[in-house]
């Protein structure tokens, strides 16, 4: 069986990823690739190391040109997503990189968005509880946001566990400058970006903070709230998220270790490290792996978990196609079954 | 009047940012330039942008070649420094870039450094309340670890007005990798180092741990308990440092900008940035400055503090030259009155 | 057909991307995994990012541990290789990563490495002119540096077309830092690497010299010479190569154009980009492929060859793979067939 | 005698540099700051680095702005700067950093600038021969290009000395991302900067190319041609540049060494470093100097010579702040004499 996708958003990063991973896919045919105002641009000027698909051309995003594929990747601005997957297909799978499905809360979404809430779709986590019986199937995917997908995977098995408080969990996340697209900001010039670091959306601002919040309550049954600062590091790819919470009283490292253990003992994609090998971003780059530490502050009485993945792959187009296996029914590694490039 | 210095430790960072700063004071003349294993050596061999210094020979660091100086720079591995400096005359300055007389509480010497506390000098962070009076007309100073003067800049102000709650500071730093100095480990080559990020020291671990909380409870006048998580970042320079407390009850946002902004009001190398202005390491790479911003995250109750500082400058050499300036009734811009290089 | 395979030096930068392409090689099986000082730990704790092989055990570089597979690759220190190589059986492959066997005279073998030649293997650039044939049922296999790979790519076509004058080819190439290894020399830290770029071996110092040389006059049909200076870029990957050669008398853009679209026309990971557009490393990162671009400066007489590889992709371990692919018979682009990673 | 000093485009990068060096020379007070499409904002937004001048605002750019100054910086887009100059009265003192000025020939400007000649000022690179002289009392200085600054430090030596041969010089050079603006060009983010390298201008088509010519044959009493391949290089600052010229038959590298030694030996701010050790760009980033290595290749007859500077201080700002202290008769060091800042 091959599988026919449609790639919008082809001229932007997470589109690339998303071709990326589909060129070397063995189920997938890449059929449309569209984009907005590069439409009528060959592939290999906007997407230069693509290059088994360099004379592509790129048509408009519409529905006619997305429509008639198995799959439609969206990786579009929000907003743009819903208007486009209303109009397509109930039998075509819609994966949306975008944020536009992906809160329960309507008003978390108005708050943070400021725009009306387009509904929520299945979750593209497949590594969460119960995530994989949703996927299975699905028509519609909304995919994690990138620091949500690391928060997530970093804090969830001890919140699921009861181990976790659910205040004040605090989380510190440096990404590499792809996280911010490929805007043309002052901010994210090279010279500005390389040799410096900085933070952004501080003290609540950040859109992925509810996503976050979201993640953790269904894990812990109960409202979790999250102080979250995002920071911008001196690298093209790469999230490292430090997310610490309170352990509830008497709660011991061992226990802490067990639980994170048995939440990704089957993972082929997460990897929680042996102990005393800290995560680093060079492990992931490229891949759909996450690698994962933590310890145990006994003085304050906090867990520290840190997690590594890439923004791009694991945390947008990795998981996208993950999700698309398992809604499909395809194997679930077809197409990332690879390692991350370092040095 | 010319002062003379001794440098010691003159072919690692710390020693080499120390000589780069004293190049340019107009009122010190460099005498002997140290080094253990590279003695000998011409100094442009060993840090080749000190081009006026370049024909310097390198001596052995003993007593004899660091007395007769009115400052001795002592940049050495810990443990090294207290043994040098009780062999020093009482009425030279000793100025300490190591850790050796940072703590005052022995327990805590022991417990992160595992060998006998060698005392307390008064600590060469000027800007903090108190500080000044004790460095005026010291001839030891125990200049502040890069992470502490960070962090201590960042949340000192807090705790000095009562604003913050004691237990259960959380701070996440990001530093270049000059913070771990010249040492040949693999980790630090720059095909590690380059486009990656990696904790380290997680969990209470790092021994700069203390001396925030040191700080914090002279300021609060009670104990405050951290947790510090340091993360190594692709850049040669510069610490980022997020720095978050949980709010006492009822405290406002115009309440915590005031405490900050009249805790800096008078200096000349701290400077909390106008609202909507956030930190970047590359608004301060070289320089003694260090840049903050803050805000109170509501729904959480935290406030979340973002310091930059350049770790060699700032953060070691800048706040040693400083506080020489402060001991011997220098003007205390001397020879730091500079802006830092960008882009 | 299930191809073992045994890697040597694999807790460094070649030997890791052997084993990083082998373990998405369809056809091929891991088997032993050495090293030296290393042998006894787990793969994971050296090359991190190999997440899949993360629990193999490195075992010691011996004849009797690296025998028993259907190839062996050696990415050992110059001289190691011939000494282990003559003691495997004529039937097994053996590909040598290191310099051992590239060279055909002793004599610039004795100038530039000072060590008694080895003897010279089929040389495994298959994009040559009569390689392949050389390489099918190869069982030795030397792999070129990685930069004569790039200069090869870059002026070969040129030269075996004769539109190129033999002496005076400039070639100037910027490298990754991990070009240079894991070796743990001050230069390579970091802090030093980043943000800086500095030349090496200039003056034909260089060991890769007579290697392009030797490429250039096979092509050529006559002795090239060559000037080479690398230069040590800040980044973990990658090589611009820049080559320049005289043009005879009378040579057209268009003869030069449609020379090197000749030579490149069928090949799969040699790629000369269309007219105006310029290589970027970040096109071929961490994949098998090359791309190149030319002008001819008709004021001075030069045609200028810009090539762009990864040095240790096609640089090494992909030509390597790609070797043993065509001397075993098996797919050419088995294994090999993926994009470079950008951004 | 205080200055005061008029500096434009000060939104930029050049403009930049320019503010942070006159910010700590003993002689000059900051007059007008102005900009086009900034003019009305802080300083401290744009230029975040210059915290002491970070609440001046930026002005419109109009002559009434720049009179009545002592000097006028002009470090605006070329074709602006010959407008304003021809406004600005005789005894003001006007350095244009911006390319208007440099070349001699209206031929040569046409033909790489399109549009018409704005005639010839004294050239701003003091290190050359009979430069001072010309430059002394001057009220018009065209500040060099940042690649033709170093290539003519590079070469001229050779040339003035007559060791070299006039045609096929080949010049490859490596700049940071600075050197390219503040435009916002999509290979310009740091996502696409960071990690690679890649050529422009190739093939004689860079604008700088002229310049260099200009001044080797000045040098060499005889036209010189230049084949010059600039290359973006993944670091904010610094050229790296390898120079190559036939060396004349029987030229010795004792000769080669004695005319470059003789060439810098009384130069503050020009280093030929001692025999076996080479330039890297980390030596000069922000600073004045010039550091210089070079070797003799007697298999081909060339002599490579690497130079480095940091492209915006020696290369732009601080060539113009040692010109203006030459015009005025201020000490030429006067507000540059410090180092660079490494690691």
């Amino acid at each position: 069986m091959t599988i026919s996708a449609a790639v919008s958003g082809a001229s932007g990063y997470a589109g690339g990823e998303v071709l990326r991973l589909l060129s070397r896919h063995p189920d997938v045919e890449i059929g449309a690739i569209t984009a907005h105002s590069n439409a009528g641009q060959r592939l290999g000027s906007l997407q230069p190391h693509l290059l088994g698909l360099a004379d592509r051309e790129l048509v408009e995003t519409t529905v006619e040109n997305l429509a008639g594929h198995d799959v439609v990747f969206l990786a579009l601005p929000h907003g743009a997503s819903a208007e486009i997957a209303a109009q397509l297909p109930d039998d075509v799978l819609v994966i949306d990189a975008g944020a536009d499905h992906r809160l329960e809360s309507a008003a978390a979404w108005e708050q943070f968005y400021g725009s009306p809430h387009a509904g929520t779709w299945p979750y593209g986590l497949p590594e969460l509880p119960g995530a994989r019986e949703q996927l299975a199937g699905a028509r519609r995917i909304a995919v994690p946001g990138c620091y949500p997908t690391s928060a997530q995977l970093a804090l969830v098995p001890g919140f699921a566990a009861g181990l976790l408080q659910p205040d004040d969990v605090v989380i510190v996340a440096a990404s590499g400058t792809s996280g911010a697209g490929k805007a043309l900001k002052p901010h994210l010039l090279g010279s500005e970006a390389m040799g410096g670091m900085s933070p952004y959306g501080v003290g609540g601002a950040h859109r992925h903070t509810p996503e976050m919040e979201q993640g953790f309550s269904r894990a812990a049954g109960t409202p979790v709230t999250v102080s979250f600062t995002p920071t911008l590091a001196p690298m093209a790819r790469g999230i490292l998220t430090t997310a610490t919470a309170r352990v509830q009283p008497g709660t011991t490292a061992a226990q802490l270790r067990a639980a994170w253990e048995e939440a990704y003992a089957g993972e082929a994609f997460v990897h929680l490290l042996p102990e005393g090998q800290w995560p680093s971003t060079k492990q992931v780059l490229g891949s759909n792996h996450a690698v994962l530490q933590l310890a145990l502050d006994e003085r304050i009485g906090r867990v520290i978990v840190v997690a590594a993945i890439d923004n791009l792959t694991k945390g947008t187009a990795g998981g996208a196609v993950q999700s698309m296996n398992l809604a499909l029914g395809l194997p679930e590694l077809a197409g990332l079954d690879f390692e991350g490039l370092a040095p």
